[in-house]
């Protein structure tokens, strides 16, 4: 059953050598080509010979990949794209879950020598630049945040992203925009938090801190019980921007169970786009980062970097969009 | 920064040698023992030098997880159970997502030698035992599946889940009970249906084949277009019995855009016991497999197994409990 490189040739009607250059990434070859190669190579199940391969590169042959918990859909889905767009630098990779937690984030890097990997894609949620110090393979951090250590990293503009959210709720002549998400020791917290208050700022609204509500984790559970609290209030909030959609999964849940209709009583916005948003009733407005692109870029920034190509850190910007669903009076998806 | 066994010896009050029997994984500690040394490790964040380890005892020290998709939150929630049981083996994990295709399922497999990993946890959809032939590194199985290979394996009992969870319908009055899933390659949905249709034959109801809606995937898209096909028949189903949360996920908003109420209308099962279905309006009521149990068993099998204290293949059967929630009537969470 196995496959040669002959066999992929044969089959795509090109040259041994035209299928070896696809095989290992060179840039040179017709589109027309590639594509008859690449069709051919999933015909045929094709699969480089990885150990003798990076044997000869020197290399291991596997990237990490670190998030605080594949549970989380987001980063689920995150890591279904990584997994997509490191295959295509015959990269193999290894998932390391840290629970967010400074200790779990610090101990996970320390762990992650040469000799285990080629470099490793880190989302931090706790850590700081003095934690990187000077890590033992190449580092590329996925997100943006406050760590200030000069690595190569990628994500969408948090502030941004979250003040054009919090705009969204203001143009439906939302006055009283509540906020559920604060953290204090993490980074995109703090980020999505400011571009709240920025927004309301731009609007000539005051930030009133009886509606931000810290939470102590990003699953469902604290986002309906930061709901259940805010409409509790004397004055309750007749908007809520999420900082994740599983937050505002469970603030929607709890504003059901308290009979407050969304988006009539209190419009609510994500963060994420996870599928689920899309399904749930009322579907979820939500800030969409392009994960895709994120897991490409990132993954692409780390490959410069373990062949020598890359010099200077770089921050690479991917693109997001809010998608306006059912939660503030939008489509159904 | 680099912690010694000495350092977490010191801080546990207790010798090396202990240290060094719980990070090895002997079981003769004392319990009290063990306790203070695996807080020692945790506050201390040490972890052994794997590589060292690795060689002395001539393994690479990764296991391979085998999925369709992370993005799919099943296996988003299974493999964060999975990274903790191997972490406990000292076991770094390299996942791969195979579509649930034959064709990814089969090339994944042949990927998988010994120069890259010590064994491999395999979730397949539509492998047969003759893509499994003699596996060049010891497998174990995930789920209960058709599958004939003499391998490892743990999962729950698929055909008595679905039986239990269309029982449950049954004893609500329901009479018209519709399947979401059924799909002609994958061994799971087999099992789910026969289970189906076991639960029909002993209340003594027909099998409507209209009622058996087949899909493409086992996504939430997926499930609303059953829904929504089965919703326009002229009798439509009083109740629906959907092969995983997604497709339930889906089918709920179905009904809801349909103005179909559940459970009045039509009462809705799902299997898989994601945590979106705890949060959902309506709340899902769902067959709820141990993943913990299932990723604890699997690392263990496929422990044995690489240790050569394995004989025979074992079949380890996870429990399972139904979930009564909205969806069917049942209570909030």
């Amino acid at each position: 059953m196995a496959t040669t490189l002959k066999d992929v040739a044969t089959l795509a009607g090109v040259s041994v050598k035209t299928v070896s250059n696809v095989v290992n990434g060179h840039s040179f070859v017709k589109p027309e080509n590639r594509r008859r190669v690449e069709q051919a190579l999933a015909a045929t199940g094709y699969r480089p010979n990885l150990g003798a391969r990076n044997l000869r590169r020197g290399r291991t042959g596997f990237v990490a990949l670190v998030v605080p918990e594949l549970g989380i859909p987001y980063f689920g889905e995150l890591a279904g794209q990584v997994l997509t767009a490191a295959r295509e630098h015959d990269w193999n990779v290894l998932i390391e879950q840290t629970q967010g937690t400074r200790e779990g984030e610090r101990a996970t890097l320390a762990a992650l020598g040469p000799h285990l990997v080629d470099g490793a894609l880190v989302s931090p949620e706790a850590l700081t630049a003095a934690d990187f110090g000077d890590p033992a393979v190449p580092v590329v951090l996925l997100g943006e945040h406050s760590v200030d250590a000069r690595l190569d990293r990628v994500g969408i503009n948090n502030v941004l992203a979250a003040r054009e959210a919090v705009a969204h709720l203001v143009s439906l002549g939302r006055t009283r925009i509540a906020a559920i998400g604060a953290h204090p020791a993490r980074g995109t917290a703090a980020q999505r938090l400011a571009g709240y208050r920025e927004a309301l700022a731009r609007a000539g609204l005051p930030v009133r801190e009886e509606l931000v509500a810290r939470v102590a984790n990003y699953h469902r559970r604290d986002g309906a019980e930061a709901m259940a609290a805010l409409l509790a209030l004397p004055q309750p909030p007749d908007a809520v921007f999420c900082f994740n959609d599983l937050l505002a999964t469970g603030a929607l849940r709890a504003a059901a169970e308290r009979g407050a209709r969304v988006p009539e009583d209190v419009a609510v916005v994500g963060f994420d786009n996870t599928e689920e948003g899309a399904f749930s009733l009322p579907s979820l407005t939500t800030v969409a980062p392009d994960k895709a692109a994120i897991a490409r870029e990132a993954v692409e920034l780390l490959r410069r970097r373990v062949a020598g190509e890359a010099d200077e850190p770089r921050e690479v910007r991917a693109p997001f969009a809010l998608r306006v669903r059912e939660s503030t009076g939008g489509s159904a998806r």
